[in-house]
């Protein structure tokens, strides 16, 4: 069983990780941003397709998504729930950027919500899964863009 | 760390735990679905609102699916994946529902995303945070409803 010192020192590791992601995204730094990927790592992502396989895969994807914003990227995470054991862990919260798109200048407010899969390997704590989304409106088959929480 | 021959019989304890979710989805039997649920689970569904907190929301969200199905429900999950620590495992994977809905004879054939996270309570292995999605297409801003693996 993992030990409550040893699971607390853990949770500790993965938020530090979750937030130095949270900076480099602000900076729009792909490289530091996906840097704690597995090679092997399976995204479900916000937007198509189904799933994308390895960290080239989520690398191109952050570059694109970077490059699609004007100027600086306003994000911040809210109630990012952390689970460690020894050497499994997971987080989940929700995710809020604001931001000008390059494209026609329309400005983006949106938030998601973000679960994010951990396996320690060689002592370090790596992402193996994560999974992005909004919900849809049944009714109207729309991707929910606006809600809040 | 967690030894091997655990790792082998957490991992083997959640497949089985999925495998019969999955037979209780197929019989749409909500207890039996819902049965592994922890009180606090966290739940990112496939429709709004962006979150559900509490075993009660997700009960309660069952019985209205299965209720908005005619008849049986054929159900399939696909390369579902498991990361067994001692107390911390995740899953991820492909679920696909084909089925004739309640209101207006439509018939639906989807896939949609789940990532399953679990912590062992008492010895038991307990879903506290679950997260299932569709992608959307940023051009319509539609759900993608129709993707196939």
């Amino acid at each position: 069983m993992t030990t409550e010192s040893h699971r607390a020192a853990n949770e500790t590791q993965i938020r530090t990780l979750i937030d130095d992601r949270t900076k480099a995204v602000r900076s729009k730094d792909s490289v530091r941003a996906t840097s704690s990927i597995a090679p092997d790592i399976l995204t479900f992502d916000v937007v198509n397709p189904l799933e994308n396989i390895g960290s080239d895969a989520s690398r191109k994807r952050a570059e694109e998504w970077f490059a699609s914003f004007q100027g600086p990227i306003s994000y911040e995470t809210r109630d990012m729930n952390i689970t460690a054991g020894d050497d499994v862990a997971f987080a989940h919260g929700l995710c809020h950027v604001s931001a000008t798109m390059t494209d026609g200048g329309q400005q983006i407010d949106m938030w998601w919500r973000s679960t994010v899969c951990f396996r320690k390997i060689d002592e370090k704590w790596m992402v193996t899964h994560e999974h992005n989304s909004v919900p849809f409106d049944p009714k109207s088959g729309k991707a929910s863009l606006d809600l809040e929480p």
